[in-house]
């Protein structure tokens, strides 16, 4: 399997089981690669909106397609999915550099290899193969859904497992799927600016989706990213719209990542959210982003993650834009 | 009392009993007329970070000063106190328009009269009386903190009270409020431009800070405001920023209300806030609305009040800039 | 439809959509007509691990089967279905005054009907159907699975409506059931002692299980109930547990309803479930009662529902044990 | 300071700053050896109730006396605080075996020292000279108010802290402090059936109140405790509370631990304290104990501390009770 030239599309969803705008969206089931999308769960642990989701799409495109399905909606975020279709997007464009989608999954990873050098070793793998033949700079979002530790695996392996905490697993997880990032691009690391990993429940490989530029396709679509290097750099993402519209272009769909600063503060001021013990510090993270970007761009049903362990500079994150030319 | 020239100065704070910046900010006690601060409790009926606060400020600035303490820094918003002081900012400017300040409080707030228009008329005559001698037009922002109904009360006074919900209370007594300062200022209605309420249990009547532009100062900060239309409209904002920018000046401090859509969506997407139930709508809209905020001007221990109810058109907020002059 | 003998048996879930027990539970699916489940959701209004479960179960045990899926498994309660079977728990007990066990269904009860005399008609009429020739002493369990108001509806029908709210809804709408239970069973009222409600965003009828005691079956189980005045009232509950002991029967399970006492004060102290925005008040209710119980029967796989208005007391609710005889 | 013959007199509390009741309590002061209350915030990193009631009562009842607040009133479980006294209760008892009662601090824990052996032996060092004289087996409660690592003081002290997650950094030290109470009273460990241990933001030393029973006071009231095995271990406590009734004595107050079973099960059942992302398992554990010990006495203004580290086995806790003889 690898990419081949396509086009993401969006869809609303009244909940997360809730799959009824895909027989409007004019797209066969087997021309879908990957099934990204975001939930009303809390993101965290205990989120079984992905569950739900998953379930329902994997149902209705059937096995060829991987689900990405990350909880967390919160402020102005909005429930939705994004089809990511290998196909024509039934715009009449001369062949030339466009977007390059395509979608595969790892074999299982053993509770024990969970947030270690297997699992990292494992994705680097299947990024490579996935994206056979694309330069490195040409990669712009590599989606990673990963697993988690759940209490009755670390019951069972307590000694053996990186985290007796749930919650921190997913964090661990993370962390290794996006260091198979770095390792398969040959990034500098530690961080990688393209890749957005998603822990849940609901899986024990990790599925990964890869969006690319490449030459040779008829796609309208295009791609390109940029990086926040702390949750209020407005800067680069003004300046990345600024360039898609310049080339007449419309926004089609956003992917970002977003953490709460590791330090404790913004810009030497503090923030609450790694101490908040109501609310994950994840939730905060995608409400403040995600209120940022959307405010940016006038669209709230974007994918904006949490979690950006080994994504992004600390307390930043990537952001990539994927958009239609004229 | 009326309003006099001034100020506004940001201290940080380590938590929410913390005075310890006052003692370095230059300023004499006796001149601050209001502390607005943010602390960083839920915000809603529980939030005893607001009674702390306002316990700790009351007795560090005496009696002379209201203490308007709103909970919740969400997100990036960055716990801070302003303080509102009436008195030479130090700046030689010569005599013209500048930043005039003052405050105010009502009588006690029967629990019967709690969202009602006793509580309405009681903020009008306390603000006309504050703002005796300036044009509407010249008035940028009407701070009010109000009571709430607690269990007690609400227990009490059951067949009496405007309703039975203590977190539903808040939201009355916001209302009734803002109603006041649109009555003092003739503002077409129903909502106010200018007005920022915030009800807590930690007080009886409501406080009142005003700030306005007038002739005859020598302080060198001025006051602006505009209105977002909802959540995500970022150009007006972007438009006011520019203007302080134009004119050589330099943010000081950000004032802003925001709120989850009542219609359930922004901009024709479906948003959660409003039917999450393990995290109040208002904590999700001050993420948001704060985190667009703190990424427009760089600033995160910015003033983000939840619980827009008649401030604002629905959905939406005013934001109230306050800026010195070059 | 009327009820039959039958019998109750649980069964552990590893998560809410996990349905892998049933197939060595040694029930045919045509058999079940309910299955009754707690899921690990926050039980409001976001809680789509009923949606999870429900789908789950439906598929596995088929149409002629109600689910009644409530959330919420707070403190020690844990995660399980019982499964309510008509037919013959393969126990060889001579004829005799044994359990009943049947299940059915209103029609869809409209937005602006919900919580109103149409929702508790339509109850009371369905249960009185189900429930023909038992006597209302030999009732002592109804479950009623009903509806609640989504944003959605409010939005698109505001001015009709009995709540603007979708958390208050989900309470208008047991009250309505449970207020058609006190009618179908002649209860003096406003309360019921058997009626228990919840309610959900998975379903817009109303889905009713009763369970009663009847001559003639062969079934070993039999069922019996008590009332707690407040969630502190051990006392009827070790009563009715000893009795059953007293007969040397065995406990199958416990149904209890259980809410925040609205006085907002337990036994002249005051409580803070219903002051506390971080936590609803059910989900606190649902913990300290589950609590008890599962202290009081040795058992934290029981079935505690929150929200128990009209059901029970104010402050308490039912406790109905089904039991196996010797 | 050693611990001298006194009493406990429980007052309600209108609000974590609420001192309102010690006025009509007819106690001085001076006599006050600690103030040991609940509050009604969430018990965890940010919970400021603590530090608002710390700070009133201890402007109430002077340096003397040291304050132990333990955050979270989950469930039933109602506000209040404990004051141990140390003096005559008025009653006229002759001298025998009664509660005596003492209080005293270690000096600050240094940051990079919380949660390891040095943070142990200041715990037992002050524990041995607070209780010199007194047998072990006569000591029934030692209760433990300890700090914990805030986001700043991480930040400052990143490699040298045993944990950068403030709210692990609260387990870490409740654990280091109950070692220190096994070591002074050579428990067999590694758990201590009398310790309690609870952290908060609001203090930097380890502020310590011991109870026990002693020859030769005045004194009318009395001191036992037990040990629930788990959550749902009612049996113990019935048993100790049938012996103070048939000692015809009255219950004057309780004190408890809990903990969410840290294996995820409870008697071989599942439970989802550890996997909520929503609510901490701490606020589970209390709502659920304080569930069961409220209802087996009667009573709602009991002490449930959460987090149970050390203090009684995995999943179960100490409780001990303080009664008056007749």
């Amino acid at each position: 399997v690898t990419v081949r030239p396509g086009f993401v599309t969006r869809l609303a969803t009244a909940h997360p089981g809730d799959t009824s705008a895909f027989a409007g969206a004019g797209v066969a089931p087997s021309e879908v690669v990957a099934v990204v999308g975001k939930t009303e769960g809390n993101g965290c642990v205990n989120d079984f909106t992905r569950m739900l989701a998953a379930s329902a799409w994997g149902g209705t495109v059937g096995p060829q397609a991987v689900t990405v399905m990350s909880g967390g909606t919160e402020g102005v975020l909005s429930p939705h999915v994004s089809l990511v279709v290998a196909g024509d997007d039934g715009a009449a464009a001369g062949p030339g550099r466009c977007l390059v989608v395509g979608s595969t999954a790892t074999v299982p990873i053993a509770p024990v290899d969970l947030g270690r050098s297997a699992q990292t070793d494992a994705v680097a793998a299947a990024v490579t193969a996935l994206l056979a033949g694309i330069p490195p700079d040409d990669v712009h979002l590599v989606l990673v859904k990963c697993p988690l530790l759940t209490s009755d695996q670390i019951e069972q392996h307590r000694d053996a497992v990186i985290t007796t905490e749930t919650y921190e697993s997913m964090a661990a997880s993370r962390a290794a799927s996006a260091a198979g990032v770095v390792a398969a691009l040959g990034e500098p690391g530690p961080w990688s600016a393209v890749a957005s990993a998603s822990a849940g429940y609901e899986l024990d490989c990790c599925s990964i989706v890869a969006l690319a530029m490449a030459e040779g396709g008829h796609a309208r679509q295009r791609i390109a990213h940029t990086v926040m290097a702390d949750a209020l750099d407005a800067g680069p993402v003004i300046d990345l719209l600024a360039q898609v519209r310049g080339a007449g272009g419309r926004v089609v769909q956003v992917f970002a990542k977003a953490e709460a600063d590791p330090s404790g503060s913004v810009r030497g001021r503090r923030h609450t959210m790694l101490t908040d013990s109501d609310v994950h510090s994840t939730r905060h993270a995608r409400a403040a982003v995600g209120g940022l970007l959307a405010g940016l761009t006038g669209e709230p049903a974007i994918y904006v993650s949490g979690g950006a362990e080994n994504q992004g500079p600390p307390g930043g994150g990537g952001v990539t834009v994927v958009w239609e030319a004229p």
